[in-house]
């Protein structure tokens, strides 16, 4: 079993390097090699996805991601931005299958922006369709108007679709996953405007057919941004594609009010993965030993789990990392009053002694 | 002057027709004209937006609108569903300019999902560009794929547009709009996966130069979703697409707790406009009694202060409302403990005496 580990930039490196710590010290039999991306790969090599770095991701059973991005790249023709790095891995590596968990943890609900009673307990789900879409629909660029209110004018366009089997594909992947918890999927679209979606409406009530042990509910995009705000606890698996998917899952992040503490996995059909934490690469913060690894390290968890088939292993790092959050431990991002505020480092460390 | 009266579907007859009394109570000099439209002009008429009805909202200098949409109109051709009557509003009147206000009432602080600190005193202004974007873009439809993942699979798609001109003027709406108030604009965007929203940036920064007083913030729209939750009060006009300005209006709206207090306004370029609550037709409770006018009186005095040159009467309005919440009356949606519990003709005559 091979991992690569690409910490990236900003807080990446700090971020990852504990999550590499807490790996190791679980003994378990892999082979760990370390590539750079994004920005680190656009200044060591001239490209923020190089061959080098690809190649390596193909090749490795999982990939342990940091993060990626900062403001002095903002300049970069887009080919070189950091982020395309994320998406050449998604598109490269055919990772169709994002998951992106929101779980409110009991010592942390009072960090939430939401009144506690509304996010206590809160674990959702959303599964967000990761290699379609907008992002990556044919035809796109800039041309003059040959139609619309101002033909004649310069105007820029882009290509949203979905086929039959993309849709499918990721509506089994959220029926599967909601028969393992709550048994309830809701899909999320805006069939009242778009063709795209309107079929991805009709495909996905097709393949519910096969699951009727599974509650399939169907919400507009504008509602289901409104409704994460009102009762967040009334949804258990949330799935959608790529576009509203970005904004709900990072809505949903934002709601448990630790997103420092959020897991994600990027899966492909072969069950090959892509692991990082749901927030970003803060270059604020970076190199300071003050960011929380806590959703990396369970990132390295998910990873253990869905693509290194070491299931035990993942739930002795989670079971650590509730164990030290039972202690008191809290980086900057989630310190209150009454708890002990510790840096990455002293972080990593404390999940090592739980395990 | 002329007032094209449009209440819809569900609650929305009820809903305007307090508007309208409180309009009358105004004792200003102009017409009214009552037309059906979504739902009810489908079972009048066979269309969702008869051509008498489109000419009525057509030669009027404002439309009074209640709201469309029922869940028994769900399986009839898209081109005949309530929704449509919206839509093609917006497009033959070219309503490009939709204002979004979420604005928290002191006195409903407590209604929040939020907690009271982070939206007391709330007021953010969301400038929704209304008649572009992937809403109206051409070509559309069901094909089979010829590239992608699944060449030869049935897919549907969409194209996202905009072109320099709709970029232009809705930007220099959202500076005018911010010169009035907080003087800063947060334009939202995805430019790092979007040719459309790189243009979209691109032009709202050029425009910007005209508008130096005003200061310019760009945000990604998945962190703009996240914003609003963690810090809503750090926004003061947000300008956006029609797709995100949709999502995103929506979730600052029920930011407030009370989105049965929120008007909207939708402006061409001749100040014509369309003013309807921010909430939809509520079928659950339609017929009942219940359903909270305020937010369509309050459209009613938008209404009053961009099309009809009354802002006078507007403030007259707004001050009535604010009577009746400080004398403590409460629609069920709005209600808490202690306050006095009144239905949808009680509120209206209530804003009528406090005029
Ligand atoms: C960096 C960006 C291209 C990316 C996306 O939009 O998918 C990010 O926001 C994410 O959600 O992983
Ligand atoms: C009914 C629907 C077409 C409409 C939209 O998406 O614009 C509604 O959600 C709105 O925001 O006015």
């Amino acid at each position: 079993m091979k991992i690569a580990v690409l910490p990236g930039d900003g807080i990446g490196t700090e971020i990852v390097a504990e999550a590499v710590k807490v790996l190791k010290a679980l003994d378990l039999k892999f082979e760990m090699e370390t590539a750079p991306v994004g920005g680190a790969a656009y200044e060591a090599a001239g490209h923020p996805l190089p061959e080098s770095t690809l190649k390596l991701a193909k090749e490795a059973d999982a990939i342990l991601f940091g993060a990626v991005g900062d403001w002095k790249y903002d300049t970069l023709d887009r080919p070189l931005r950091p982020e395309q790095a994320i998406l050449g891995l998604r598109k490269a590596l055919g990772l169709f299958a994002n998951f992106r968990p929101a779980i409110c943890y009991e010592q942390l609900t009072h960090a939430s922006s939401l009144k506690p009673e509304l996010v206590a307990g809160l674990d959702i789900l959303i599964i967000r369709e990761l290699t379609g879409d907008i992002y990556f629909g044919q035809p796109r660029g800039r041309r003059t108007a040959v139609d619309g209110h101002f033909p004649g004018a310069e105007e820029a366009f882009d290509t949203m679709r979905y086929s039959r089997p993309e849709i499918e594909r990721i509506a089994r992947v959220a029926f599967e996953a909601a028969r393992k918890r709550g048994k309830k999927v809701t899909s999320v679209d805006k069939a009242n405007v778009l063709e795209t979606f309107q079929f991805w409406k009709d495909v996905v009530t097709e393949v519910h057919k096969d699951y009727q042990d599974v509650e399939l509910e169907h919400m507009y995009v504008d509602n289901a941004a409104m409704q994460l705000v009102k009762k967040p606890k009334a949804f258990d698996v949330i799935v959608t594609g790529n576009m509203f998917g970005d904004i709900l899952s990072d809505e949903a992040s934002m709601l448990t009010g630790s997103i420092g503490m959020l897991p994600s996995a990027s899966l492909n059909d072969k069950k090959q993965g892509l692991y990082e934490p749901s927030h970003g690469s803060a270059p604020d913060i970076a190199g300071k030993g003050v960011a929380n690894p806590l959703a990396t390290i369970l990132s390295a968890a998910m990873m253990l789990r869905f693509s290194l088939n070491q299931g035990e292993a993942a739930a002795r790092i989670e079971a650590a990392v509730q164990k030290v959050l039972a202690q008191g431990l809290r980086t900057p991002d989630i310190y209150s009053e009454g708890t002990t505020k510790v840096g990455t480092a002293q972080m990593g460390d404390a999940v090592v002694k739980a395990l």
